[in-house]
């Protein structure tokens, strides 16, 4: 009897988070199953896989150096943990279903070969052979196929169902580019232009194709029209009808085809969502329901109910729950039937803010000093519209004088000022409203506020104290007060009610995007350690004036716009500058890595603006564009 | 009779062509009206305002300098047409309408102040004072307010009601780039840091928020990042957020508010269309209306009808005719009433393609020789699809020899052998085809095959037989034969099934582009008058290797990256490459012009990425996005 209660438990529960793992039905797999969807174990497996990950910051070409051996210990351990939660999924769900998933199979495919390769490494490394882990591209990729990785995958998804109709499209724009590039050729070839580095001007076809690519993503105009613009007006047209067509209107396809299949797309997973959630709640119905007199259809007793809802949701408060039965049972007839408990998964998500004026704990402890005429006449004077007004009037003084030079005295000083004033705000806000009311988790602005002023108050009392002490401040602690400081001005938007939609808009869609940057992070990582590979080493940045900062280390820079731009710290040498280059890369297509390896190198730059910029980026704005039109 | 017959079919064809003019329902009115809609008094005027724009080309700062008196002398023809076609469109319609709309109070407006303005300069010319044309930006809005522009002030409308909402968005987008431009101040202005021209980073404030609104645009990323990242990789983290909040998640929410709009007021005007166009088709019926026995609601009979067809559609056959009929009279009652005779108008717009199997004229010729065994046998093959892939096959080996080199001989009488393939290939089909058939108006690449060969042909003979009489190649038409040469290689995209769809609704957006082109004139016309005024000749381009060269001939430019990278050529010294320049700044904010104005003139650059880049293309976007909705 309580192993079935555990079981229809566990059904709620799966069909309330949208899980969506067939395990197997003994009591002793259900408790399984229950420790393998355990909070704890879930957050570890996050973690081992961030540490996975970062291992590339430790690992050669490293920023933080540490022996070989340390990394790849730090290495076996993720791996055995991997393994481990590898293993407790096969227990949970049955054998044939286990060896069916191509997830479980990518997963061991991917320790497999991470763990050969770290053998041939290590034995390479011993006898000092030179050696790639080329296994490292495979470590994101336990991010999509741990079962938890529930939203990536359906991103990448939703791409792989967009590609044949990208692919079309994209053909259609190589053939566009490639048109141009001969018309190009032809045009601009023989004229013996002089591009400004004084190199011939459009003689190479393949060179001429990857610039006018580049100049799709606008990156290096107008330097590619200008030699031809030189030398004749009526050549910008070329170029103009160019952008045109390839980045204005065929950018626009782009994002057009992605949204529709984003569209599409997310419909269809919205109905397979609530059907297997129906399906899991039908089950769950399945084993609490029994018959009674008069009655065709089965039914869940109001007990068994209460016994269930207490399983799944242990910390719902017994007047929450009454108020859900109420909902489900409206005749009051103490059951309810199949369609009134299916809806019992959609009930427990919704949040029900408890509007109780529950009394002020100062009330509680003192009520006729909290309710006595001053006191009142605070709450009031705080609830007011005019203390908002005054306070949006601080913050726009505060700003200026966070505008002024930190040397003068007086503006140094009028900080605690402000700080004072606004840490005066928030106890008089926690005094006229219940602390609980005033941090619930919808008070987003309540809980950013105390968190930005009391931290500010923090790191400014440290750094007073560490200038009248040591008799100077650290830069990091004022770098951080200086940022808390005008991080605390983003509040005044909050009061502006035409602002409150949007930023509302776009907090909600926040959590969201957590999803997106897990799916650029393992696009990023991929081509981080491949660029790694391929490129590190290639340009070296220099702190100091050394000589080598003029070609940025690498003779085949010498002179070069790249080097003349400081740009040497854009290089592949360590994961972080990866990244940041990689960030770069996104935002304009510029790379001056062609220059110092071989022409071939360009496939790596133009294949991540085909992902990135193109399929992801898009994604990225059909799903600001469709969350936008849903809250408007 | 006849003159009701008339106002009718006035009616009809307004309704037709979605025209909405409140015009006088006298006989000699409408008469007026209908010499008003005539399209050689529209063509008449659109060139007129085409000559009147084209103006800054001989205007100061000038392309092509002419006397001051010739220009003032055609600017006068052209302010005479337009006051004879305002007069005509006031005897058109009721004079309290005519002063009631706001477009011929602005077109008057309009051509007072260019009066005033040239008798003004034309005072102070003679009188050797320097005075500005400032009535030149008033030119474009002509284009908007006459008659004509519907299309045009459709878009404007619903830039205008787009307006509001973007403006919150707008201001919310101001306030993140100030809070983040404060931090910035506040994180690296004391740091001493300098950027790669040497000059302080980041310590004024005004300047932050310039240069960070610019990385916006992505424009001058990296370079903006540089200083800052060199000093601490860390932060990079800074300029990181300002991008992914600013230029991704800001520039989304813009596109998303725009595109809402534009949907929600593409339904209201389509909607009003509809209105209106189903009242004008009332007012018709009433005229033509009578009263038969034994009916309650009034006809119209087929001989009013058939007269008023053909009025309103002199060039229709008879038998399209009496196919219109057919559907509007279903029973065959030989009257129509009210619901049958408003569709007309719609019925009208629709193109019937006429799939008369004609006799081909070569058969009515000599039918014995047409219709023989081989001549069928021919007519099979050209309409085969082996046909298709060999030509397909040729264009590809014709991509391959315009890609080589034109010194080669075998390659450049190659040309002759292709471009008689490519003949043969439209005679072949010609001879396949009823030719009125094959030249109907909705195929395409017909047209398209049949103008690119007969040009390339004709430009290959003219510049064969100039090299051989003088001796020389015309760069010039040898720039339109290789140009010709390689767009006849864009027919291949036709044979290819899954980008014909595409293709396809490009060619169906092409007219409503026109709509955006006229747009962007408009508000380009605008800028590139301010700009001349603002900046001429404070830049200015040399073509040989004068010392001016490296500073693009202002000291302020010395040894700075924009006359390093040779962009002298891009300024507001004449028209032409005021509209280039304009271009490059949509493509990407570049803009050296504050270093030799002043820093004011940055305004001038925010206001038109503002209006260009953040409204324009957006809609420009969202028009696309809509379009390829509808499409697929
Ligand atoms: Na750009």
């Amino acid at each position: 009897q309580k192993e079935e209660l555990e079981l229809a438990a566990v059904y709620v529960s799966d069909a309330q988070h949208n899980r969506n793992i067939f395990f197997e039905t003994q009591p002793q797999a259900v408790r399984l199953y229950l420790l393998y969807n355990h909070w704890l174990l879930v957050v570890l497996l996050y973690f081992f896989i961030m540490v996975n990950l970062l291992l590339a910051v430790v690992e050669q070409p490293a920023l933080l150096p540490v022996p070989t051996w340390a990394s790849m210990l730090v290495e076996l351990v993720c791996l055995s943990v991997f393994s481990g939660r590898l293993v407790h999924y096969a227990k949970v769900i049955p054998r044939d279903k286990f060896w069916k998933d191509p997830k479980n199979l990518c997963i061991l495919v991917i320790l497999l070969l991470t763990l050969v390769d770290m053998i041939i490494y290590g034995a390479l490394k011993a006898t000092d052979i030179y050696s790639v882990r080329w296994s490292r591209v495979l470590r994101p990729l336990l991010l999509v196929n741990f079962t938890e990785g529930r939203q990536l995958r359906r991103a990448f998804r939703s791409i792989r169902n967009a590609l044949p109709q990208i692919l079309s499209v994209f053909l259609l724009f190589i053939f566009s580019i490639l048109i141009f590039s001969l018309m190009a050729l032809k045009l601009f070839g023989k004229r013996g232009l002089k591009t400004n580095s004084g190199k011939p001007y459009f003689t190479n076809f393949l060179e001429i194709v990857f610039d006018l690519y580049v100049l799709v993503t606008t990156a290096n105009s107008p330097d590619i029209m200008m030699p031809a613009y030189n030398a004749s007006s009526f050549f910008a047209v070329f170029f103009v009808i160019f952008i045109l067509i390839n980045t204005y209107i065929f950018m626009s396809v782009f994002l057009a085809v992605v949204y529709n299949n984003y569209k599409k797309y997310l419909k269809e997973e919205v109905r397979q969502l609530v059907r297997t959630k129906r399906h899991k709640m039908v089950r769950a119905f399945a084993i609490l329901q029994e018959r009674r007199e008069g009655l065709e259809e089965p039914v869940v007793s109001h007990a068994f109910w209460n016994q269930l809802v207490r399983l799944v949701q242990a910390d719902l408060s017994h007047a929450h729950r009454e108020l859900l039965w109420s909902v489900a049972d409206q005749h009051n007839q103490g059951y309810i039937g199949k369609l009134a408990f299916v809806q019992l998964a959609d009930l427990l998500n919704i949040q029900v803010i408890a509007v109780k004026s529950r009394p002020h704990p100062l009330q509680r402890w003192s009520p006729s000093l909290y309710l006595s005429t001053p006191s009142r006449w605070l709450c009031r004077a705080v609830q007011h519209r005019v203390f908002v007004m005054v306070y949006d009037l601080i913050i726009l003084v505060n700003a200026v004088f966070i505008g002024l030079d930190e040397e003068d005295p007086l503006v140094r000083n009028s900080e605690w000022f402000f700080l004072a004033l606004y840490l005066l705000e928030i106890l008089l806000k926690l005094y006229a409203m219940e602390p609980r009311a005033f941090y619930s988790r919808h008070n987003f602005w309540n809980w950013f506020d105390t968190i930005i002023i009391v931290s500010a108050l923090v790191a400014t009392i440290i750094n007073t104290a560490m200038t009248s002490v040591g008799g100077y401040s650290s830069r990091q602690i004022l770098d951080i007060v200086f940022t808390l400081r005008v991080l605390r001005l983003i509040r005044v938007v909050d009061s502006i009610k035409r602002f409150r939609v949007i930023i509302n808009t776009l907090i909600k869609i926040g959590p969201t995007m957590l999803t997106f940057a897990q799916l650029i992070i393992v696009v990023y990582y991929i081509f981080a350690m491949v660029g790694m590979e391929l490129f590190q080493g290639r340009i070296q940045f220099f702190d100091s004036d050394s000589p080598g900062k003029l070609s940025c280390g690498n003779p085949a820079l010498q002179d070069s716009s790249f080097a003349q731009l400081n740009y040497c710290k854009n290089n592949f040498n360590n994961v972080v500058s990866s990244f940041i280059l990689l960030v770069e890369l996104t935002v304009v297509n510029q790379c001056g890595f062609t220059a110092v390896t071989h022409p071939s190198a360009r496939l790596f730059f133009i294949l991540f603006h085909i992902i990135v910029v193109i399929i992801i980026i898009n994604i990225f704005v059909a799903f600001v564009l469709e969350a936008f039109f849903v809250e408007y």
